[in-house]
């Protein structure tokens, strides 16, 4: 029997029984796939824990839906990393959306995820679809005043994914975005990854008017409690009165009228966190 | 170096770093002591992570502030289980409270948490403090119409804890309660422990009238998603309207106006478990 763990720091992991693994070398990095008897298919990129198939559906609709919720009317949306694809399933599940880019900078990932997990990589080639194999930080430069949503599904904070994370990235972001758009970006565990957490709020707020935080439970992801920072300059993403109606025609799983309403409810510790970034 | 990992199921655990461990037999489990560089001090029984330093508060809050603060005017508290101690210091910050019974069966592991946690322990001996080492189950046969608040804080339901999720149990815990009286249990992570989680809803539905599910992020609890389920036939649990004034008076890390405000917002497939159980 195979165990793998991931470290979510030096001093604490994630160990998880596989029945078999797959190992593909990309040009970036180390990709696995496991067969593990709890969470299903599990994605691992460089040792960190990408998608499960059991879990992935918390993490892919709280990256997706309160932003596009939130906004009027998204039509346009990029996507800056996700090549799994379960990021590009939720945001299709609005049907006011016209076209969705995918930015990713491994095209390995996408076909992996495309042979390994077809219910999360189902719609990649969706006809709204259009996939860019491409730097993101590069991608948005020469896109500008375009998307009406973008989302950051992008890895942790170390290597190559380090410039995302950058107040001069945000700004680009915020350059890409049309004038009511909102952007959101997975920001890491408030409780192991406090550093990047903090680090995320504070450029985000020094670029946009309105920044929001919110939390969803990820089982696989370090210390279970995922943070999600939501940035706008037109619209109050610190509110949830936002077309709470288009909620119910959603096929989810976690995010529901509940969690959309009570999406900014932080713990003391999380609040205290935020105050002092 | 040691590595410590708690399997939350066969196939999938949390491994910690230690650099020193204490082992003490009981008359009733194996009780470990771990010194670990992520989360301080940590509680370890028959293998499974009962509390540490760093994220004590965050159960301990969890699971006795939002029934005291429900509750009218709580003076009677009794918490069965809990010997480390943590859910009595909560309680005790409630200042109707004039007397908490903590009733615990192993003696020892009050005796460690007093050696070991004076953080967690340093309130068990506070002149409104009664310890009793007694069966939890026989010790509520013997209080009739007695307390306000009732507060079971045990130990997964395998062995000896098993009858603390019986229909059986919670009729007893309603007899002892007065009639405007409150009960909360921790009642397992709904990832990993679907089955127990469902089945003490269901046993708690059959006695009481309300009966209310809440969530909080325990980062060193099988998956991350813990649940507490509280119940009383006078109180509408649900609701929480109860007091809120009363939050803002708590000195609390986690528990604050927010998290009580919405506290009993739940993700849709823990609504889904809850609808068919």
């Amino acid at each position: 029997m195979i165990w793998f763990t991931e470290y979510w720091t030096d001093n604490v992991g994630l160990t998880v029984k596989a029945t078999e693994v797959k190992r593909i070398k990309s040009k970036y990095q180390e990709i696995l796939v496991l067969e593990t008897p709890e969470f299903g298919k599990m994605l691992v990129l460089d040792g960190l824990v990408q998608t499960t198939e059991r879990d992935e559906f918390i993490y892919h609709e709280m990256l997706a839906h309160p932003a596009m919720v939130m906004h009027p009317s998204p039509e346009r949306v990029l996507i800056i990393g996700g090549g799994d694809g379960g990021t590009v399933r939720e945001v299709l599940k609005h049907s006011t959306v016209k076209e969705v880019h995918l930015c990713e900078i491994d095209e390995e990932v996408i076909l992996v995820a495309e042979k390994y997990f077809p219910t999360i990589a189902g719609k990649l080639r969706d006809e709204k679809v259009k996939i860019f194999i491409e730097d993101g930080n590069e991608f948005l430069s020469e896109r500008k005043n375009y998307y009406d949503v973008i989302i950051m599904d992008s890895s942790d904070p170390v290597g190559a994914s380090q410039v995302l994370f950058s107040e001069e990235f945000y700004k680009k972001v915020k350059d890409s975005l049309r004038k009511d758009g909102i952007m959101v970006a997975q920001t890491e565990s408030p409780v192991l990854q406090e550093k990047y957490f903090s680090q995320a709020y504070s450029q985000i707020r020094k670029v946009f008017r309105n920044v929001g935080v919110y939390l969803a439970y990820v089982p696989t992801y370090p210390s279970g409690m995922w943070s999600f920072t939501i940035a706008s300059d037109y619209i109050d993403v610190n509110s949830t009165s936002h077309h709470p109606e288009r909620v119910k025609e959603l096929k989810t799983k976690y995010f529901c009228d509940s969690i959309y309403a009570c999406l900014f409810a932080l713990p003391q510790f999380v609040q205290d966190i935020l105050k002092k970034s």
